[in-house]
């Protein structure tokens, strides 16, 4: 299979440099173009990005690329990756899908957008239907295709098997999130020093309307918002990479623990059946040592790309309580965009 | 008031030097001995102690004293403060109480006894009336008055008015606790950095336990546990003091955001009425700010024997929600354990 | 004596907050005017700052302050105490010394300008004469008068006795500097996340330069910088407040350690003789336990102006070396700024 | 080449668990037996092990072995790897050297015996000779080679080609050393929380006598202590895993930055030219960018075995000054023992 030129938008911040990581040795994707903000085209990306990936340089394939303005006349790709803010990908992602390339965005601007699809390929694949409904409404030759926020992402690795064979009636979610989720400029450096910051803007809000969405049903060219009511509590503490989620629910039929965990264990998705190259081979691990997960231990295994479950247990209010644990950058960033991009290079949608 | 001489075993230990700062300085107390293990008896507490209370140097009335053993003849006082680890305490905590003194116990031994109070000035006062059942029992000129796991006692302060005004049905806690809440020799240096540890053993059962006797009901010389379903996940966090509790519960009547926050903002409670010294002058402080409370901003006030509460909200899930900030070491265990004390001498049960 | 009204400028800061707090109870200032930047003018104080002063809330005296712009005509007083960054600083200082008021600078603008008094009051308080050079050449009916930056400031204050008991030849210093120093917007936060950054940019040079022109010699209406050799190492560690700096100094007539000790325990200098009231008794704590000072425990004592020194002991390479920690948003920073207007109102140089 | 079976002495703590990681898949080795002590006897490594080594889950290859004691009857190999405490090592070695092992040793109970080699095959592989002084003095069938402490071995790689090509006098070194650098139990949680410690019991001392002893040179069948002069101040940083070490030095001939930068920057050692598994292409990485090296972006790098230097810069006082970075753990004690062995391998002396 030949490799498919990409480019990647927002290319020096912390999502970006996670993207251009993966592309640098991807099997199926070729870096062509690293876009960024006008005070850095026309250095070379080894010259203007902070780089921070821990235990590895900027990739060779990357170093020497200079970078160009984030407009689709200078970074001209069948596929781009947007690690773009919200406000820069309203304007800036249209512009490329207009131009004919398919934009996998990890940015939230057309996230709950009827005619986009919000996907997670574990989880929703049939929603990519709606790029019909997106194609038919807006005349692009390309497309706009959105992974979701960090946490939403990870939470919903976990309930969707349980979805799937119980159907989960209401959550409740407690998270402890990692520095590194803020973005950039990201939490200034005093504030989260032996401290836990009770509230993250916006994203309670967030993680309730995009699980929705996510388990929703495709019916008439819409998505039907899941019925089910989740309640989510949110925190920053003082971790570098990895969200950790307390979570209690109530599963249709109140199925006991050992039940949840195989259901958990056992569990694989599209993404195994069809082998996509950044997917570790069963979705989810479930460990049995009580004090695991751990952010620091587990968060980095198979690239990132697991979504960890621990402590499964019985909730005296809810019924089923657990507590998750996944790579904000890569499985809730950019390795979930990149296995978007993944599936529709498999199912044979990139032209 | 003539000043009591109290004796502190444990007295080199994390919460043995809150109770050696408190007392230090109390008006109704005085420093009479202080007792530590075999390998420290015989030196002064300034050299033997590895004196870690932030921003205060040792007492000058602590400093010199000599180290004696944990036994009521080498250390005897009418009042004894105790912050024994549990097996220690379940051995020398009777023999004080045997010989006279009246033991507030940190420990968490006799915190479920059915003769013990387990108190929270606060809370349940009345509960002291257990000490007749234990001393027809026991036959103990002294006697030994617990005061609740950390986590407890903070999460109680919050409950109390709670309850008072609605009737609390069912409470889903998640705990993200500080470090020196391990007590000594605490969680190793490496574990728990930029790290999240996603248990923490026994500490669940207990806050479940103890919280159900606190609020119980005292019938026929019995606390019978309150009624109340309590859901507890607990994880400790990068945090040096004060435990954070991300609360949702089901009030009767299922009151609005506003009226849980006032009831809680209002709230006065018997310390408040007997103006005991270590008290503030409410034992809430609620705040309005988002991003408040904050463990490193907010843990310190009043000498870290204010419970915060913020981000009154509702609960899509069980009606009502909000964060709650204490700390770990003053409130949740010295602090709390001589306001227990306090309440004793107001009350004139001391002799 | 009655109180003088102040302005602050640069209120919101970490610095300002600083500033703010420690005069919102001063015996000899008030309160009159708190600047902030454009957004935030015409707001109350309360609303408009991100309060982070760890343990206490906004004071009454200043939450209610509606904000005004940093200028003369909005904040007239005789007294300014400036926490403006650099650039901001060089325009708004003048303004100000312009209109009259005497300006008390945190900011690095004026440091090094030959007649601007750069003034630490146990180090170099004749360095005051230098305003009547600054009066003559500007015609300003007020005046600039600077403190170091923070590092200088703490490392000066040890070398202070050290230099008129003995002469100071050279120093290796190498800092170990908090997160806090930074200043707004800061270390980005999983940027300090267990790391060390190797390099503070500019500040090896400040320490260096503003270190020699506080040793300097007043001669002919300049000052001559000491002739002392300093060589500077600055890293960033994962530490809110307090900065750590490792120092080896050679010292004339190389005193034994015992000597080094003696000279620094014993040592008061002009604010201790003047009695000013942000100064502590003595200006050093002298540490015996060789795992002391620690940021953690020591930064705070005293309001976080005491300097603290430890493990003072023989250096094989420059014969004398010991550890230093000070405070560096209140010693080396509004604490600092403060003492420096208390040391003109005391020698009644504030009209 | 045939694999040689190891046993890994004290195979469940930190060193211990770096080398079961190692050596689980490595070419020239095999795990054999794996000891611990009394407790965990007769349990299997999985169960026992408190597995922390980042990103990567216990090896197959160990997970099922049943742990043995540290004795040679219970654990023979000819190849032994000992990650004992002092005391223990004191007696448990000589037992494997007795019968006939060749123990490489992370512990420092005989790194300083006059007959034993410490070694880094880098900087001084021609003490190896003392084997011979070894087996004559003890009559021992097998023998005991030493690494030496973390800090140490992070040192030697940088001094070493300065000291070949210029020559080092004197050195000044203040190190900022990672939480894991402590062992078992290591430092209590809660004292390295934003904090500095600035002394570590034994330290300073164990660098600047094996400093000397690293570069003696070896007379008449002794080490003659190299004639530099080393000051060292050490401290303790909230630091997972990584020394960072600020260094002076005065070189004689006092080479310039740019010819100490390329004298580093070219260095080529023995297992470099013997092409050893777990050397890395050049054993140091020279950093151009100022904010670099940083503990946890770059001390994973190469599998924890690259030194990394950055800052290379006239000091005023001494010379040249620079940084340095280095795993505590790998380069500063698995993968330096591992790489005793590796040279020994490939020098045929392991039979």
């Amino acid at each position: 299979m030949e490799k498919l030129p990409v480019t990647v938008l927002g290319a020096t911040g912390l999502v970006g440099q996670r993207f251009v990581a993966r592309l640098a040795e991807h099997p199926w994707f070729e870096l062509a173009h690293l876009a960024a903000g006008p005070r850095s085209v026309g250095r070379s990306y080894g010259e203007a990005v902070r780089w921070s990936v821990p235990g590895r340089g900027i990739p060779a394939a990357a170093a020497g690329l200079r970078l160009v303005a984030a407009e689709p006349g200078a970074a001209p790709a069948p596929v781009v990756f947007s690690a773009l803010g919200a406000e820069r990908a309203r304007e800036v992602e249209p512009a490329f899908a207009r131009a004919g390339a398919v934009v996998f965005s990890n940015a939230s601007a057309f996230r709950l957008a009827g005619d986009v699809p919000l996907l997670v390929p574990e989880v929703n694949p049939e929603h990519a239907a709606l790029l019909r409904v997106q194609r038919a409404a807006r005349e692009w030759p390309g497309a706009i295709v959105c992974n979701p926020n960090c946490t939403t992402a990870i939470l919903a690795c976990v309930l969707a098997p349980l979805q799937q064979a119980f159907g989960v009636r209401r959550v409740l979610v407690t998270s402890l999130q990692a520095a590194s989720g803020a973005g950039a400029p990201g939490v200034p450096g005093e504030e989260l020093r032996e401290n836990v910051l009770p509230s993250i803007p916006g994203e309670e809000a967030k993680l309730a309307a995009e699980t929705l969405r996510l388990f929703g049903s495709l019916r008439d060219e819409r998505v039907q918002p899941a019925p089910l009511v989740l309640s989510a509590a949110c925190h920053r503490v003082p971790v570098v990479d990895g969200h950790t989620l307390a979570v209690s629910c109530e599963l249709a039929g109140d199925p006991p623990p050992e039940v949840v965990r195989e259901t958990l264990r056992s569990w694989r998705a599209l993404p195994q059946e069809l082998d996509l190259p950044s997917s570790p081979a069963a979705p989810l691990r479930v460990h049995d040592a009580e004090d695991r997960p751990q952010p620091r231990l587990d968060v980095d295994a198979d690239g990132g790309m697991t979504v960890h479950v621990g402590r499964i247990r019985r909730c005296p209010v809810l019924g089923a309580q657990f507590v998750v644990l996944g790579h904000n950058l890569e499985r809730g960033a950019a390795g979930g965009s990149l296995s978007n991009a993944e599936l529709f290079r498999a199912r044979g949608w990139l032209g």
